[in-house]
């Protein structure tokens, strides 16, 4: 699996003066992610944290997607909007777990841009076996390995 | 302004047995809207709510989004995720005003299919200038009216 | 699998004056297909022209897309643009064969408001085994009825 | 205007065995860029051109998207389809100018992956005032800048 583009870690992060973050990455605002209103579209930011999500499990090993391995979904989330962002802005989007439980977790995110806060958002996942339905128990050593980097919870 | 395809009233939705809402519209589930898991993506409920949003803000009177009128932007919103959905199924997306103050409102939504509710969810609006900076205060009458038709509560 | 929401046949199209297709679905514009620029995206036309596919092959009888049954996919596409759409504008899109071989297919797709036609485009798909990679000839039936329906060329 | 993240130039994309471009990008498949059949959307490459186009023309000189600076708007584009791509896929998108008019321009575009290209693209794009109707001939310095490195015809 390639490496992430723009894939920071805690000192890169904190580098740039994001602190409180092990798993970021970079990247900068396509055209097609700006609303008539001309600035990001709310539902973005959520595309952006699912961005990091996705490839966050895999990093932390929580699942591959693939065939035989857990499905994670979405039972809940919350984002809040502190300020606009726009056409060509560079920004990081942060990921960690807040809390791990036997077979679900909770993740915050944040989206940073010239030093602040633009957006923030939360999320509790659920471990499913492919059926969609079934709970399925998280692999051991993936939560071992979230509490250690994270400081998650354990719920 | 063309009458929005698949649009029902209180009525229409009690037929349904969808109660408590006003407004809605009725639409179905297309290829695009899915992910690679093969169901409705998380993000894509928001962008229903959002298309409910739009049109309800502007069938109520809130703005036009057009130049001169007021801008509504999102500060904070939230989604509960409670069954999937699949292509080609037919839905009802439903919106409403639970609270309103003098340059902000909060409102639900929520998608439902097969006469269960599927996802729900909330947002708090603020209304600003063009300037996407200072509060504008929202227009008396569109207030009057939310509140008598959704019985949203006066902030 | 439920009505296509909009659904238009042959002389429901010849009613609205659009002449020379027998499969349709109406609809309307929404802000998240808006760009930055105001008007529909061009890239949303295509999601437009995909939705009538993936419907029209469905009502066709080519693919279900369900496991066991043919992928689809597009080998080429191209898109003619003659005049913007804009928030809440209605449109009605169609869609026809314009020949068909034993395992693909070309066809053409328009969207018209107001009576003129805003965008049309073509596509050549080709039928795959669930591999991805073998060729799949087209059901016999299929293949019959939209020689008969849209009166293609026999490739 | 910050730098594009992973912007490439000609030695660079040469470097990478991709020649006969100025102008490229590198970047990697997303989850939301996937379709329920599991790989990057077919709409989803005219997404990255259009990236790269924004970006280009940009970059170049014809537009700022900014007001007062030309619209550009796409008449006409094509796009074939080679291979498919996947989750985490690494690709690198290119685009060149092949030939300008005094307010118009055709450009290609190409997905590469793993040393192959994956997708191309063309597209026919007229410059417009602001009015989106009234043609704008293209800044001349500019021109003299694609004809120099991208070898455009002069149309």
């Amino acid at each position: 699996m390639a490496d992430y583009i723009g894939r920071l870690g805690r000192q890169e992060l904190e580098a740039k003066g994001i602190t409180g973050w092990n798993w970021g990455f970079a990247d900068q605002v396509r055209f097609y992610e700006l609303d008539a209103l001309n600035h990001v579209n709310n539902v973005v930011f959520l595309k952006w944290f699912e961005t990091a999500r996705v490839r966050y499990v895999q990093d932390l090993g929580l699942t591959s997607y693939g065939p035989g391995d857990p499905q994670l979904v979405i039972r809940h989330q919350t984002a809040d909007y502190f300020a606009p962002m726009h056409q060509n802005e560079s920004y990081v989007v942060t990921a960690r777990t807040s809390s791990i439980k036997s077979s679900s977790l909770v993740m915050d995110y944040a989206a940073y841009a010239e030093g602040e806060c633009r957006a923030s958002g939360s999320a509790v996942l659920v471990s499913l076996e492919q059926d969609g339905k079934t709970r399925r128990p998280h692999v051991a050593e993936a939560v071992a390995r979230i509490i250690e980097e994270d400081g998650a919870a354990r719920g």
